[in-house]
């Protein structure tokens, strides 16, 4: 079988990894002629709205995925009238916009944060009664790893967000929550759903810096189980999804869904039975999912702006190395080491190691 | 760092998938065009005798190993004068000649069955005095897969199989084992050692069908570690090297040695914390070696001739399908599962039903 997918990046790279085994062929839709993924699978190099490049992506395909949900929907329902998509552009507008994102965990009553649009200064005194301060004002569109978002504490700071981030916003209430949790979903064709175990994961500036799996026990996994059903089922969705979390005292917040493989999931190659990329595959290729039990006990840790020594690295015991490719620029993620042992306790000392090294 | 391979099947080909995560770039040499490997590597089209694509490979690579050791010396040593070649040209030569091997065993003290030199019908008598009878009639080169074997059992039969196999034979006792084993080691450039578990393999017709690892208890492993790493300082081997070997109520006899990654380390993907392939890399690019410890138990079902229907392997708990992307054709190795379990008792049923499958 011969996968297409829109975006180059690490995740499509991991994805083709996972391909080859299975022995299908992959080819990767990106703008950079270096793109991570074209290093390990046929590139074809334009822009995602390229139509001769979608074109050939989709001729050389016979089923089309996607590594980076900010597609325009143009584009999606372009190579859906010329190759089976999966996930559906649906599922991808939902993820582009966080208003309409969080107006569908509403409807299918799964909590968020509260929120309200925000065009200019002046929706800001209307929005902040609902959401309160202190509060979160993000663009709805194109953000990701923390850009696009400013903490605001009164209606100074809001003014001055709005000014740098112009129009097409949302303000959200700022959640004090005691983690970040994600929970990584697959579901088949068929309709068949299973569940990783969730993660708990640690940003700083809005950047995915580790995550552990499975995570301490939590009290809301069945909660957290339930959300996902319902968007999967509301999705029509096929392949790995996955939703990240707020762990309050009150229980669990929904704060964001990502249509694709995920950062937080990258634990599973080593961690997992079967690692979140093949699993997208089965799925997306119509072929029977794999066991999405946890092996032992995993903790990920990003490489962010520069690469550590391989040689450090390595020489760490249940280490394992990923390097994108990429060349390093302040704030891009180049690579990732996954711990892994077969109980948590060990991974700790290991872990600070790690840490130490990925810092230089 | 840019590994190069002389040779571009299955073993180069997930030779190349373990190096992409560690940051490495890959380019193979394969006198096939549709060679398993350039599927996902950089390919060099060409012979191993063929200079021009020898100095080719030598200028994309900063070392150069081999997924087959029936590499002309004269090519080996070429490459050596160009660029460091892991491991060296004396491991792959001792391998190529069943006698140089099994002279190489006797020396270290390390027991094999009795051989003789056979260059045609007139040595036999003298040969036979040596081996007895039963015996195995062998090509000296180019044997891989039960190919230039037969079993002789009397003076009649022996002739026979000389005029069938010509000259350039040995005779060896023939060994009526327990069972086959194999043990896989890794050294690295500062002369450290690691040893996977031991492997017990069964073959049909010459060719490896099934390993399971780790194999059930031997009293022998220490023997098995020993004459490895005898080998290994004599042949200031650098990388994963594989000794067969057959256990008899009266111990260990050493088969034959592959200077290479092995058919029967595959299940070391998913039931090693390391994988062969990755610590074969790490070896020869001079990094810290991986642990070899088991993950559970494992066994792998090669697929021969004949590829099955991924559907049906991917239903199987916890089965990993490896497709080599080789074309059907009798006799071929065209692929792998590899079944991982916590304990090898859960393995049994499953892997009935995968060897169903994989019979078609």
């Amino acid at each position: 079988m011969r996968i297409g997918v829109v975006g180059g990046g690490q995740l499509a790279r991991m994805l083709a990894m996972a391909a080859y085994p299975l022995g299908m062929q992959v080819t990767v839709l990106d703008a950079s002629s270096d793109a991570s993924a074209g290093q390990v699978a046929d590139l074809v190099h334009g822009d995602f709205s390229d139509r001769k490049a979608l074109g050939r992506l989709a001729d050389a395909s016979d089923v089309v995925t996607f590594d980076f949900e900010n597609v325009p929907a143009a584009s999606a329902d372009w190579l859906a009238a010329r190759v089976p998509v999966r996930p559906g552009a649906r599922a991808l507008e939902m993820s582009q916009d966080r208003i309409a994102e969080k107006e569908l965990f509403t409807r299918l009553g799964i909590p968020t944060p509260r929120f309200a649009p925000v065009d200019g200064t002046a929706d800001l005194e209307a929005a902040i009664s609902v959401t309160g301060l202190p509060a979160v004002l993000k663009t709805r569109r194109l953000g990701y790893d923390g850009k696009g978002q400013r903490v605001v504490r009164d209606m100074s700071s809001a003014m001055e967000a709005v000014e740098q981030l112009g129009s097409g916003l949302v303000l959200e209430s700022f959640v004090d929550f005691e983690r970040e949790l994600s929970i990584i979903a697959v579901r088949g064709m068929g309709g068949e759903v299973a569940f990783y175990p969730m993660v708990e994961n640690l940003h700083r500036d809005g950047i995915l810096r580790h995550s552990s799996a499975p995570a301490t026990a939590t009290a809301h996994a069945q909660d957290a189980r339930d959300a996902v059903e319902r968007l999967l089922v509301e999705l029509d969705y096929v392949g790995v999804f996955t939703l990240e979390l707020f762990e309050t005292t009150d229980g669990l917040l929904a704060n964001e869904f990502a249509p694709r493989v995920h950062n937080s999931g990258h634990w599973t190659i080593e961690g997992a039975v079967t690692s979140q990329f093949e699993n997208h595959l089965r799925a997306v290729a119509g072929l029977p999912l794999g066991s999405t039990a946890p092996r032992g006990a995993s903790v990920m840790v990003n490489f962010i702006g520069s690469m550590p020594d391989a040689d450090k690295v390595l020489s760490l015991p249940g280490a394992h190395l990923h390097d994108y490719g990429k060349r390093p620029r302040p704030g891009r993620k180049l690579g990732h080491a996954t711990l892994n042992a077969p109980a948590a306790e060990e991974l700790d000392p290991v872990l600070a190691r790690l840490i130490t090294i990925a810092r230089g």
